[in-house]
């Protein structure tokens, strides 16, 4: 999508001009927009309209006489690429961080930010000395960007109390009573999956995930204010909504808040941009830092909540299916683009299909060892006779958002031992997993090794976390729990959807992921002195026989992938013709020693 | 031993009569020394001699009309039947803490401490609104307690190069220079196996840990001032520490800490009392809080000390094996206190044998539930035919230190099957943790779960960490590694040495815990695009073939066992007579599917 027809390479130079008119030397342009979330709508694309990147992470700082872009290690090649030389430096941002740069550059000097899109640990990452960051009113790149596009204005959707499982009333009745325990009288809402769950509304603001952008905010009364176009806002939704959900137009916000003066505010540091704070402030209130009392009960999944997300896997296994036979029978030739639109084309078979829940990842050989590859038009692989194909993807359905990954070996040999050892370890681990007990209060953290062990014991590992979070027709990326090296101290609890999603990556090669969605019930484990967990499978689609190498797996392991594939052929065959009946046939026949 | 003369009902009208000569209203004792140890020396039972209480974790607060005593759930009961009822309250000090107390009964009043006996950390646990805490230059339960015993006064031994694999001076010179990398002048070394470390000295002014109690200063320039009474180091020792360590009577200290007026000091908060750093900023110098630089490089064992571990374990295991035998031979009808008797005793039989390296854990039947369990003569149970026994002990040797658990059934009948499913669960984690390859850089709480998961599998858990470190020929629990489920961040490096000890326990039954040394080292693995690490097992004592059910162990786990007992009889064979040869070849014989 163009975003504008103001040439790339004169845009910085109006950024500057308006720089000077606002009386700082420079600006520094996040990535994110003012709801700090995983997406952003085109209007918001500040920094790939200043600079050309693209990228899903990054900032860039422009100063008179230099200017600076920087990202991660993922985005090296696309920076060079996307980001004109001649204009722009390009940096790795953990490897030289953006406050070195600015040390080194604007010593003495007034550097701008926009308060609405940065909350406060980003602020502090930026932080250099002698540099004064200063919070600007004014925005040099909306005044810069004179073509930039209208913000999204869809309308507001309910999600009906039989899919959300839980009214909304009674929603905010409970956290009402947190904060009243905590003595806040309000809390901001700042996170718009945090808004969406808690007052039961979708909508179509950013791609991927059904979100409205607006803010919230939760009076200790259970009382609620919504910041959001009135216009956006069709009569029956606002009926739905009803008298203690107050919609205002965002204009009105900086007044709502300064009329919570003299009140004690509760405000998530991590979701919250600092405009908020600084306004509640100035205006009298008693900030209270402290987390987004929505984030926990939103992880957890109500039953009906969990009977969706079993519905939406369901729908999700007969597509995978249906795609991965056609893999099978017309798969080589295809560009991995083509493959895309073959999966998302079998997934809106079901009427309930919403789009994908991200940009499906579908690597042929050496692209899937990029763990976050994205193939693109026109410069991506064919996949040819003889390769490992991975495919990452997942649906939006009305009841449940899903995410899966598979790897195939396409081929008519068998495939290489070296592929099938590292397959048949990363299954190990995901399999360790799948299979584990583990007492009440366990953190993800705890976890995560049993998924690596298999792979470690043949000196392999994949750089990445092993499990996240995942919403409720909501982002496919929810906290607060995970599976992942680094200690999060939030405890996985029954009801939780966590990704199950061990690997393997020999850059140059191939990659290999393999990936289900768990969900976190009480274990009906007997003769336990305290209660005990367990994880319910979601996700049924076969795991490639081609890629195990069966002498690998002890008897346990073994009898685990039989009674799982056994579960698919039973779950997904019904729904299926009979050229994927056969195939499902094959797919899921028992493996023996 | 007795600690003094003085009726232990008059202590608390003495103290209280101190007090109000000190302008107090009262005083904070808490159980430890100046040296923040885990043991310490008779002149130091400060809350023993005040409360009579005599476990290892406490304190005690005296006020003008009520006084408490806090410790843990382990020493409940014990504080019931030591501590006067009349004269003090007993608390659980995790469920109503100090503050608490102190908030009750102290509004608007001041509350003595000994500064030299508290650190930061335990200052701020003790900090409740409306009571004044002072930090007193005279203890009052000094004043009180006028036939204190001396402080230890043995003489300073050299660990020499040989046994310590570094000299002192080398050792000097790696902190120096970190320290001058951190603009630090010099760092206060509180931590007495710190200080042994880093001077390559010993002594034996505690129980269990070869200690010298001192502090010392070392300087960016790698000199050295070490605080001990110079009568107490012989000429040949001072000799060895050379010109660049100063020995100064501790009278000097405070002296010596304001000759340090305008430089940046290194001080570790956790293990240094507050008194340091308020003499310190009294003088002028610059505090810096900083981990103790001695903690890694000790914990991180060099050649030679690992050379030294193996030689340690290597008599252990024979001390072991003949006491083994002796148990199965004539342990029935004996007490718990005689086991650790003849176990101490059999450790004697090697010249090199330095004494316990902790309180042996010598347990019968339902007294080894409690993990921290001691048996006490006239009060400890007597091994009878069919009962589990639980021993846990540790030896010292100059060259290294040791710490081992057995769990075996003493019996004509087999054991109970749910003792051996039990008992085979532990074997498994500990077998699992043995065999485990780990990447480079990988802490030890990501290793935790995989001692527990076959317990998991059965609803079965532990409640204590997996692994502690231990040191060389110093304390038999050493940081900064651990594996544990909190998350500690260091990451476990070659030349640490590390418990293995799973365990199960059933209260008013049983406890059951197999505990092995291990030494980490580089793995030899190939192929592995990044360095991993693994285990080498340094302790080798048979593991009782009669509480395994080896149906539960899968071939991999057999095997391991299997190699090990091969080892344990190779290693340990040559060096016993035939009685306990013979009982070792049917204790090591192989186990069979």
């Amino acid at each position: 999508m163009k975003l504008s027809s103001i040439p790339l390479n004169e845009r910085p130079a109006l950024v500057r001009k308006a720089c000077v008119t606002l009386g700082v030397a420079g600006f520094i342009i996040p990535r994110g927009d003012e709801y700090l979330g995983e997406y952003v709508a085109p209007c918001s694309e500040r920094l790939a309209w200043l600079t050309g990147f693209t990228g899903s992470a990054g900032l860039a700082i422009i100063l008179p006489a230099v200017a600076c872009v920087f990202s991660d290690g993922r985005y090296t090649v696309q920076m060079e690429e996307q980001v004109p030389a001649d204009l722009w430096e390009r940096r790795h941002v953990v490897l030289e961080p953006a406050s070195d740069w600015l040390s080194a550059h604007a010593q003495g000097q007034k550097v701008g930010y926009d308060p609405r899109l940065v909350s406060q640990s980003m602020l502090n990452a930026w932080k250099a000395p002698n540099v004064e960051l200063v919070p600007m009113a004014i925005n040099p790149i909306d005044s810069a960007w004179s073509d930039r596009p209208a913000a999204p204005a869809g309308p507001v959707q309910v999600q009906p109390d039989d899919l959300a499982g839980e009214s909304s009333a009674s929603k905010r009745a409970r956290l009402a009573s947190a904060l009243k325990q905590a003595a806040q009288d309000a809390m901001i809402i700042a996170d718009c999956t945090s808004l969406a769950w808690l007052l039961n509304i979708r909508g179509s603001d950013v791609p991927m995930t059904p979100l409205v952008h607006g803010y919230g905010i939760l009076h200790a009364s259970g009382k609620a204010e919504l910041f959001v176009d009135p216009v956006r806002v069709p009569v029956l939704v606002s009926g739905v909504l009803g008298e203690d959900v107050s919609i205002r137009h965002p204009s009105e916000l900086e007044a709502r808040l300064a009329a919570l003066s003299g009140k004690s505010v509760r405000v998530d540091p991590t979701t919250t941009p600092v405009w908020f704070s600084t306004t509640l402030e100035n205006a009298g209130a008693q900030v209270s830092c402290g987390g987004d009392l929505c984030t926990l009960p939103k992880a957890i999944k109500n039953s009906v909540e969990q009977d969706g997300a079993r519905r939406a896997h369901a729908l999700d296994g007969v597509a995978l299916a249906r795609f991965l036979q056609s893999v099978e029978k017309s798969g080589t030739g295809l560009h991995e683009t083509d493959l895309v639109s073959r999966l998302d084309g079998v997934r809106a078979l079901a009427a309930e299909y919403r789009g994908q829940s991200f940009d499906a990842i579908s690597a042929v050989g050496p692209n899937g060892a990029y763990p976050h590859y994205r193939a693109e038009i026109g410069r991506d692989r064919i996949l040819e006779d003889g390769s490992v194909y991975l495919i990452d993807s997942g649906g939006q359905y009305p009841f449940g958002t899903t995410d899966i990954t598979r790897t195939l070996w396409v081929g008519r040999n068998p495939a290489p031992q070296h592929v099938r050892e590292a397959f048949t370890r990363v299954l190990k681990g995901n399999i360790a997993l799948s299979r584990v007990r583990f007492p009440v209060g366990t953190p993800g953290y705890r976890l995560d090794a049993l998924a690596r062990s298999a792979l470690w014991e043949a000196g392999l590992d994949y750089d990445h976390g092993t499990g996240h979070g995942i919403g409720s027709y909501l982002s496919v990326h929810e906290g607060p729990q995970n599976i992942s090296p680094a200690p999060r101290p939030t405890a996985l609890q029954p009801g939780m959807i966590v990704s199950n999603e061990p690997g393997y990556y020999e850059l140059g090669q191939y990659g290999i992921r393999i990936e289900n969605l768990l969900l976190v019930k009480e274990s009906t484990i007997h003769g336990s002195a305290k209660p005990f967990l367990e994880f319910e499978v979601l996700s049924f689609t076969p795991i490639d026989r081609n890629l195990i190498d069966v002498e690998l797996l002890d008897e346990v392991e073994l009898k685990w992938l039989n009674d799982y594939h056994a579960e698919v052929q039973r779950r997904v065959s019904p729904h299926v013709d009979a050229d994927v009946q056969s195939w499902l046939e094959k797919a899921c026949a028992p493996l023996k020693h």
